[in-house]
């Protein structure tokens, strides 16, 4: 397991970050695209963190009062049509299902045959779908709220793809909740948004801002949509979740109608709320390094892989048996992230190749077992997320592998953060801005700038000149105290301050 | 909680067994109808029974060392071309997407734009598009066996369609798994019907026969398929999971192959096994009555349900109380099928109409709770099984609670098994089979028939007549002692005994 000169990821991230994303995702085993253009398969590997993802959510989600329910993949055109502001933001680019069968054509080869009345999209998202249900399900006050969240796969035909982070198939649940009142569904959409930051700061170890977005941002058709905003290594900010209070506009466009307490017809109050398999684009952004993958202990599929180390069958009877015993015990050990999951790999491989697979796959524990090592009654143990290494007697390591888990656990969390606040600044200066926004090495043309806390206003001539410097408000965060500035692109007073970043 | 004259679901089962199917449904709120053309809305309650197969049936593959991932939707027209009775089975009647987005026709309205090169179909099963991933990631004998489950959604565009039995989009579960040698799939195939058949049996309650499928009812591709067949109330057989022996026909098509120890290049020996939300329906078909559903416990969402009884606000605090100190002792309470669920149903609606609400919806349990029982330190107790109601103190209430919830699950196996034993028969001459599949009242023409067991040769002539009749071949089943007989519909010797049912 010595270390070779080089990373075992290249190109590095100081090099070339997009790359070194992709590599990291093919030396994980993550994923990888697929013969659907755009559409990616999720392996294994990657697929377990989404699991564990899910199941967390799944959890948290529950536990706010929501059930799960399954609404159709196909929307009809019309349902698209009535709701113009959702026309504008998901229709343009969609899968459009015109047809039901296959037929042989004149040359012998499949054609598609039998037209439909009217074509059906494959869901970019639910609401006009599941705001027609709901508007059969509602009459009376008695039957709200519902709170009901779909897990489910989506499809916005997207032109640049990159795994995880925009692929034109994707996995995600969608929450899609109706009440009786704005104060209501204003406390859903809230309560949702600090169900999402909890989860990416205390599972993902990823810090993020909490805030809204602007008008310009904001989610087709929504009154005021929150996000969740993390900073990944290349500084670039990444919209990890987003919550939107909708207001009686799908209800009006849906009519989805309540008769109140005092028998007198109103609209309902809707929100809708959502996180992706972006999510796995996020955790490795943030915490992997060039030797590949790390990922928070919370969310591992496996916590400690055992390497056996044997020369002869004598030997790989002994340690093997060895392996078997200190599994059984570690996995009878529990921490934060429920039980210690613990796998053996015996498979028949150069130890050194084998070591460096579960460092690029990221588990955050190896423990190398063999002869010499149990003559000790000792594992030699490897920290992914510090690449220490050292001996540790077999009674320690697993008395203390909770609290290893644990501080691996908090320590990603704090070198994100830190991350972060190095690379955060209140700009109060356009010039300032610019250049702080404005690569400064040719070499490493992605890695530059971060966040930047401004006063704004949103006008079209602000717009502009964000879009010209490719740089977007992603939020203004919330809990903000009101202290009167001026705009830093027009010098209007306002109070309002945003993060401006680059982003995903 | 007094059972009114008649019984909630109406039509009853002999009045009219389809109808009172869907009325089922319809009570127990577990899915309805959408707006797009075929594909249903699975409600939250029927939702929650999908679940829980699911966590049962992932915990059984990955004991059976698989592992969950991912693959597009989307299938390239191409891929369906290449196996060719691939293309008869499911190139008929499949969802085409033929455009990538929706544009402002002439008159405002949307039309679809964007026409794309090579259609593609939405998955109707993932033979091809797995295959062709497999193909990549396939070389050496080290890769291999790939033992892989997917959770998804697939789309066949059913002219009729039935809520859960037959519906143009379905969820399920497809198993896809590459292997060295024959024998090794083999064996694979065989073991997920077993997995299939333990989980029919010992958590649905639903007996089932297993046994392999003749060349006209294989999967198209196979080289075998077997099925687990069950039988329903109105006699009908329902197939309820299949496992397919692909031997090496996808592998070559896909091109699938691995060096083997000895250096040599070989063709890989696949597999592929599913089960889908169909099973909700044989859960319905098999156990319910003309109240409404049952579930059997240990896939019941909820295994309880305290109904709190109160006149004054007084007693509402103090009846509130007793229930929430129950439902925390009952749900300390384990058994086959995890912990007790368990709900207080404090709506604002009528006792009798909140009791039959749950009744229709299949809770095992019922508890009333006023303040009389308190007084008396008991409860009143329901069973929605066998419909027995009586008072329980609440000592013995909870601590027999475990082994009720066993006893209900095991009833309701007996029963169904009961029920398929008195509508088996052996049959060896025409006249009888023919007579045994004719409706004998034509004010019940849905409910008649059952099994039969009898000798056949397969050929042309046999295949149409069962046409006409409506009756098909379920299977032969496995481990039947081989004796000499006589075809019923040739006369030719075989040995070859199958089971003979109008079906699902």
């Amino acid at each position: 397991m010595s270390k070779p000169q080089k990373n075992a990821i290249s190109p590095s991230r100081q090099e070339d970050y997009p790359e070194w994303y992709q590599q990291v995702i093919r030396a994980a085993e993550l994923a990888e695209s697929s013969d659907a253009r755009g559409c990616m398969v999720i392996r294994p590997w990657g697929y377990a963190i989404w699991e564990n993802m899910q199941r967390v959510l799944d959890r948290m989600f529950k536990d706010t009062g929501h059930v799960n329910a399954y609404f159709p993949i196909f929307i009809p055109m019309s349902f698209i049509e009535k709701e113009a502001a959702h026309v504008e933001g998901f229709a343009k680019e969609c899968a459009v299902v015109t047809h039901h069968r296959l037929e042989p054509g004149a040359d012998g080869k499949l054609v598609p045959a039998g037209p439909l009345e009217e074509p059906y999209i494959v869901r970019p998202t639910s609401e006009t779908i599941i705001g027609a249900t709901y508007a059969r399900w509602v009459q009376s006050y008695r039957d709200l709220p519902i709170l009901i969240n779909q897990w489910a796969n989506v499809v916005r035909w997207e032109m640049r793809t990159r795994l995880f982070l925009r692929t034109a198939e994707f996995l995600w649940q969608e929450g899609h909740t109706a009440h009786a009142t704005r104060e209501e569904a204003e406390r859903e959409t809230r309560q949702m948004l600090d169900v999402y930051a909890d989860f990416a700061e205390n599972y993902m170890a990823m810090p993020v801002i909490k805030g809204e977005k602007t008008e310009g941002e904001r989610f087709p058709g929504a009154v005021q949509t929150f996000a969740i905003e993390a900073m990944m290594q290349d500084r670039k900010a990444l919209q990890a979740g987003t919550s939107h209070f909708l207001g009686q506009n799908f209800s009006k466009v849906q009519e989805i109608k309540f008769q109140d307490q005092n028998g007198k017809e109103e609209y309902c109050w809707t929100t809708s709320w959502g996180v992706s398999t972006r999510l796995v684009g996020g955790l490795i952004m943030t915490h992997s390094d060039d030797d590949g993958l790390i990922i928070p202990p919370r969310l591992a599929p496996k916590h400690v892989v055992i390497l056996p180390i044997y020369r002869s069958d004598e030997d790989r009877t002994q340690v093997l048996s060895y392996c078997e015993s200190l599994k059984s015990e570690l996995e009878a050990q529990c921490f934060s992230g429920g039980r210690v999951e613990v796998m053996i790999d015996d498979r028949d491989l150069r130890g050194g190749e084998k070591a460096w697979q579960h460092i690029k796959k990221g588990v955050p524990l190896r423990a190398e077992v063999g002869p010499k090592d149990i003559a000790k009654d000792a594992v030699f143990l490897g920290r992914r997320d510090t690449g220490e290494k050292k001996g540790v007697g077999r009674a320690e390591f697993v008395s203390t592998v909770s609290s290893l888990l644990t501080e691996i656990q908090n320590g990603l969390f704090d070198r994100a953060k830190t991350l972060r606040e190095q690379h955060t600044h209140d700009i109060d200066n356009l010039d300032d801005f610019k250049s702080y926004f404005t690569p400064k090495d040719a070499d490493r043309p992605e890695i530059h700038g971060g966040f930047a806390n401004c006063y704004f206003v949103e006008t079209p001539e602000v717009e502009e000149l964000l879009k010209k410097l490719k740089v977007t408000i992603r939020c203004v965060p919330l809990g903000q105290e009101q202290v009167a500035g001026k705009c830093l692109f027009t010098g209007q007073p306002t109070t309002q301050r945003g993060v401006f970043a680059k982003a995903y």
